[in-house]
């Protein structure tokens, strides 16, 4: 089947109904209704229908979405199915934070190389792995068939990370660092940085007060 | 000046504008084109130009933009040049981290008050902060003037909480479940979830294996 190209708002959607079909799996649910999963993700029912059909033909008109063979499809059009290996570079105690966190493993990101620059924490471990240095990205990372990178990076250091890791095959970075990453076509990001996503609900708080 | 609405994206956008705009700042830059700015933030220079006439006019045909000038503008249009108290709630390891997250402070958002359900921590204090109940919520935050909440929390605990602090007076969620929060008109929520992000980005992994 040849697949249309499917806007990134709806690649992002589509975690929303994972996490939401595996809700009705808990709550032992069987059949879903477009109506009910809207409702679920704050989308119309005719959203729904429209965002899956991206994927081909789900569901039987009038009956609604079988849980079990939705939630597979879906696992397996996000790559869900497999463990991906990660890179984290930066080990502060945000890195830590996150190397600690227990989410990742569980959902099939297994972080498995540490990189930093500080001469302090490089050749240290953390549990089973010893933090390398930064410099070490282009001789490392290729043969490790690394495809993810997590940045808990100071700003000034964070582009310069970015595209040692692009040279070494990482496509999809998620950046917690409070900067705008220039990366080529065909690199992924997601912008983590909490400040600048406070930053950017405060312009609505100040419209409240005048208002 | 009837001010037009500002689509979200705008307002999104206008946060990377601080950064860049700070970056120009510390680079000894006292003017900067729509270009450069473009450039900094991978849009083009038309774009950077629509952006700000969203706001008012700012710069000068052929000259640029004064930097000091547009960037007081920038942080007064979005609410910068003051501290916003916060509430977080969950302190769990990823809670703490935020907490101890010393970029919050320096950007003018102080976290104030804690609130966590298990009762093995309700009653301790983290540095000057006691970790009070979540059933608190209701009776402790309206006289706190708190408009913005970070969530730390399981999934399954995140919609109840959030009600309770939307109906103290929050208006503003930074959540790190990973769930889709249901909050009325005027409500702004950021998602934070790092799995979530990873989710919506594997999707072009498997396309590039696949391609």
């Amino acid at each position: 089947m040849a697949q249309r190209i499917v806007p990134d708002v709806v690649v992002r959607r589509l975690t929303q109904y994972y996490y939401a079909l595996r809700n009705c799996r808990k709550r032992g649910l069987e059949i879903v209704s477009s109506q009910l999963l809207g409702e679920m993700l704050n989308v119309t029912a005719a959203q729904i229908r429209k965002d899956l059909s991206f994927f081909g033909g789900f569901g039987k008109q009038g009956i609604g979405y079988n849980v079990d063979s939705l939630l597979d499809h879906v696992q397996r059009i996000l790559g869900l199915k497999r463990t991906w290996p990660v890179a984290l570079v930066g080990l502060g105690n945000l890195g830590r934070a996150l190397l600690h966190y227990q989410g990742f493993e569980k959902e099939g990101f297994k972080i498995i190389v540490l990189f930093d620059s500080d001469p302090g924490k490089v050749g240290t471990t953390i549990g089973q792995l010893e933090i390398l240095d930064d410099k070490e990205i282009a001789q490392v990372l290729p043969a490790m068939g690394v495809r993810i990178a997590i940045l808990a990076l100071p700003p000034e250091k964070a582009q310069e990370v970015a595209d040692m890791l692009i040279e070494a095959g990482v496509r999809a970075l998620l950046n917690y660092a409070p900067v705008t990453l220039k990366v080529p076509e065909g690199i992924w990001v997601r912008q983590m940085d909490p400040l600048v996503a406070l930053q950017s609900m405060t312009y609505y708080l100040v419209s409240l007060e005048e208002a």
